[in-house]
């Protein structure tokens, strides 16, 4: 077994998934274009099932399963997106998805991962709980685990975002996409570098949460410690097959200030008429803080999510 | 000249517009289909540009124009979607749009129009006072009033958007559009007869404007009375021309409660992602209130647009 995915990896992903997934469309904006003096091709996974991209690494982790292993069902530690997405998958294969999350996560996010099936064991809010409750579970169930982000399937899953984008829209000259663990980022990296090789690929980080840009300066994974923005689906640290995948192939790391993270979202809402959750906004936050220029560019962005809560906007 | 367009005026309207408009997504939701027993293609003209199907009726009449009568401009009266999607469309062409505004009009709406390069003539926010300041305004400029609804070009461009929906998901047995004063209502019903000819076309209405309803009962135009309802693109009395195709061509209307509206609303936003205004959730809201039944029907719903203050929420 590789430990790491190709564009080989990316396409048999897609095989798998087609039928499951939703082809996003990929929207464009004559008024951000405008604004930005861009011309930006935004690939809409706010639209995917689940509302994220999310379903992409996770139904393909979970039908790239044996049928032996299958049975005994999946297993995650996750409140967010990535548990929504792995206990529909695992619905969708009919096995078990258990999902270990913090008793201190909101009602909403519980509500979400049992409405997709999936088994909840709450355990306290502490890494070192969720990692120990897991294994419990594992050892019970025999379950295997699959990681949200440092893994081989997930990578090449997200990866298939950006392989509908660039058949739909492409080539680009850059391809921007945010950061948090780097699922989206490293398999976004190797479709593009794959499929329009000239294509620079750039991730958009909170500089609230800017580990993977400490850590791609710094060519060593540098932990996320103590991080803070409302990009929620970005305060994770780059994993091991993500941080080998995104030095080899990701070109730049630029951080976004939190009010320009906030001003894109609600640039997004207003002229797209789409809803995107903060993480969804960097990119485009990095384009208005003038951390990335795309004048001359044909720019692709990935927005990755939409789910938020709507009584708390943060505008 | 016909009073009344048929599909060859839809084609040919498809073929002016179609270089100018966004072919909108049809989007399906899994979560939708299982609250509503479903299975239901929704045609987003949130998505298209200034936010509505507006532009795809303004646009038609705009090009439709000789280089003459164009050279002196358009004019209407409007202070919503209609007057920002003709003041677009003229400024494609390259000539005025002259746009009769109440001077109460919020200040939003008057930057969206004078935004799309639209000449704004304020007056007293009376009817009358609209159209004889609009009269004052053609007297002026030679310019040739384009009605929001009421207009042959108009009706044949909205009928674009049903077109598009047949051709990427159709046929249907069941189309629903919301409707107001009939211009997308008579554009769909004209479009969805003769590309899916055994479909059905049912309009839904707010209850609390409900005109459109009563007119079609009475089988003669029975005018707006202080209509009231959350969905404020839809508070217009039918024209004549769409009270003559829809009298022919719609199959029936049904009425909805503000509550499903705005439940119908919240849906769409949380399952779907996108962003609508209250008007475009009055068909779905007729589904949830029981009013019509798409159990075994395979439906599509217009979304008509999605322009909306996003600090005044009704959730």
């Amino acid at each position: 077994m590789k430990f790491l995915p190709d564009y080989g990896d990316v396409e048999r992903a897609y095989s798998l998934i087609a039928p499951m997934v939703h082809r996003t469309p990929v929207l464009t904006s004559t008024s951000i274009n405008i604004i930005t003096g861009g011309n930006i091709f935004f690939k809409c996974e706010n639209l995917q099932k689940v509302g994220a991209f999310k379903f992409r690494g996770a139904s393909n982790a979970v039908f790239s399963l044996s049928e032996e292993d299958a049975r005994k069902g999946v297993a995650t530690h996750s409140s967010g997106n990535h548990a929504a997405a792995l206990a529909l998958a695992a619905r969708m294969r009919g096995i078990p998805a258990h999902i270990v999350m913090p008793s201190s996560s909101p009602e909403i996010k519980k509500r979400a991962v049992a409405g997709y099936g999936g088994i909840i064991t709450l355990c306290e809010p502490t890494l070192q709980a969720r990692e120990s409750t897991l294994n419990e579970v594992v050892r019970q169930t025999g379950a295997t685990i699959i990681h949200p982000y440092d893994n081989f399937f997930v990578i090449a899953g997200q990866g298939t975002a950006a392989k509908e984008l660039i058949e739909d829209a492409g080539p680009f000259d850059l391809i921007i996409s945010p950061v948090g663990g780097g699922g989206l980022l490293s398999g976004t990296a190797i479709a593009a570098k794959h499929l329009s090789p000239s294509c620079r690929v750039i991730a958009a980080e909170p500089a609230g949460a800017d580990d993977a840009y400490r850590s791609f300066i710094a060519h060593k994974i540098i932990p996320s410690e103590h991080p803070k923005t409302i990009a929620d689906g970005l305060l994770t640290s780059l994993g091991q097959r993500n941080f080998s995948i995104i030095s080899e192939l990701v070109d730049d790391i630029v951080t976004v200030s939190e009010e320009k993270i906030i001003e894109a979202m609600r640039l997004v809402w207003e002229r797209m008429k789409i809803i995107i959750e903060p993480s969804s906004a960097v990119p485009l936050g990095a384009i208005l803080e003038g951390k990335i220029k795309v004048e001359g560019f044909k720019t692709g962005i990935i927005l990755s999510g939409g789910n938020l809560d709507l009584g708390k906007l943060p505008f």
